[in-house]
């Protein structure tokens, strides 16, 4: 197709790579850190553009991600790559400027519930935590962002009142935030959600940038980014097979997939300057590498146009 | 929500269960027929009021649907529930107005490559069958309706043009057929595609209904069905917790799981008749019947709100 579809849809979307940072944190298995670097290599070669590479919390609480530094040091700041990190406080942020990213994450939850039991603090306490990071990163001249979990429900609460995302997104704008993932920890968003919450915080925060990032756990994480095109919205996070699971649900599937979420925009004539069959190959070593199927669907079938020999393939009749 | 989403989408839908059918024929075990009939009736009992039962084929090419007869007797025709069956020929057209069918489903493809290895005829050849389908349903006031598989992209042949779907959908009407189903055989449907064809086929044959079948081959099957529902599409085949697969490609998904689509109706405010958690109730006792993970995920995460107690969970972090 030449034009993009839906309409509305940009021509260009962002693909935010977090399968290294929220895939591999949820995996029993700690890859080495050579075998990080080989994967974040590959994938910029595959034409990834933005990496959300690691994160700079405690190493007690996530041995996964406990090789921050020397990943970051080994990768260096490739050409035209947005490397990113979660910094849970200003301690992490220390970590992060030292170690070098191009932007820092900040992260808290929509509900108190679910921060108090991620953070182990109330909101108003994160957002001090936030205020803190977004002062050293201004002071370094390194951009801070903002993840907002749960933002479309609590697996502890139930619903999220959009007052509640717009109330701390206006929060976060007033320290500073210029860009806010709405993060869909558990897969609770659906469509309606998503557009409540999209039209809310324009209204109310017409220059926060806004990134969507969903969870396929109920089977709908690309219908939500559908309805994010729609409105506009030009920047998805994702990750590489489907990396990362739902610690809610065993066997459930966690984020949305990179390599599917690149198929559903080509196919729509939106541009991400990623090779798809590239992206394939690397989610399929990522899925021999953890050594179970992962749940992304077009490292299983291939492109759309892979073709079959018609001696191949049993009837299928009907 | 109160209101349907998205603008344009019907406020009720139509969920015809095919799992019995399309998904059971192409598992390798071959379900006892009083299974079948428990899975059938427990489908009712949750709501689902349209059910593509089984498939008058030979016996010899499609042994897992071999009971066709003994499964629509001991069913009977249950009260406000359709009950339809594939019949490739006049032979299986017979058989199936013996049986008592609420309608008859013919089937032929939309590349000539795909008719011939599926029905071993060119599609000219296809037609005829068709044509004497449906002087023995008008003669018996029995409905015949009409799938087309590889209405989005054939396996072997790559694109398959909007023309020809369009000039076979022309004959079918010819022939006395008020309902066609477009069939995503392969998965290779597209937000664009679905949209051309449903365009196509309105403008070309405005009195003829469409449903659509899609498959989640490559992950993007519920956005389809999502595309086609903003066309105001009412009619979506889908199998329950996802059954069957796709013979081209080891461990990748068929057809749309019917619990997922329905999530997804309620959810967007779109009624379907069904009580989701009855269906995934049947979803889950499928699952331990075929004794393999199916690729449902509602089934696995449970409903939306379904919330999960503080101290039950490990952290998510971020």
């Amino acid at each position: 197709m030449s034009a993009s579809f839906p309409p509305g849809a940009p021509r260009r979307a962002v693909v935010v790579e977090v399968g290294l940072r929220d895939g591999l944190q949820a995996e029993q298995l700690i890859l080495p850190t050579a075998t990080k670097l080989d994967l974040a290599r590959r994938l910029i070669a595959a034409g990834v553009r933005h990496l959300e590479l690691t994160s700079f919390v405690s190493p007690r609480a996530v041995p996964q991600l406990a090789d921050a530094e020397e990943l970051l040091a080994r990768l260096g700041r490739p050409e035209g790559v947005e490397i990113t990190a979660l910094v849970p406080n200003a301690k992490g942020a220390e970590r992060a400027l030292r170690a070098g990213v191009d932007g820092m994450v900040v992260f808290l939850s929509a509900s108190e519930s679910h921060n108090r039991k991620n953070l182990n603090r109330p909101i108003a306490r994160s957002l001090e935590d936030v205020a803190e990071v977004a002062r050293l990163g201004a002071a370094a001249g390194v951009p801070v962002h903002a993840a907002l979990s749960v933002a479309f429900g609590c697996p502890f609460e139930g619903e999220v009142p959009v007052a509640a995302v717009v109330a701390i997104a206006q929060r976060l704008a007033e320290l500073g935030i210029r860009r806010l993932s709405l993060g869909d920890t558990t897969g609770m968003a659906t469509p309606p959600l998503v557009r409540e919450r999209v039209r809310a915080l324009r209204e109310a925060l017409p220059e926060l940038e806004l990134a969507l990032h969903f969870h396929n756990t109920r089977g709908i994480g690309l219908v939500n980014a559908w309805v994010g095109l729609e409105l506009g919205i030009e920047r998805f996070e994702s990750s590489i097979g489907g990396l990362g699971g739902c610690p809610f649900a065993a066997g459930a599937t966690g984020n949305v997939c990179t390599e599917d979420l690149v198929y559903l925009l080509h196919e729509s004539g939106i541009d991400t300057g990623i090779d798809l069959e590239a992206l394939i190959s690397v989610a399929r070593d990522v899925e021999r590498l953890l050594g179970r199927p992962l749940p992304g669907q077009v490292m299983k079938a291939g492109p759309r146009l892979k073709l079959h020999p018609l001696d191949a393939v049993a009837t299928a009749r009907g």
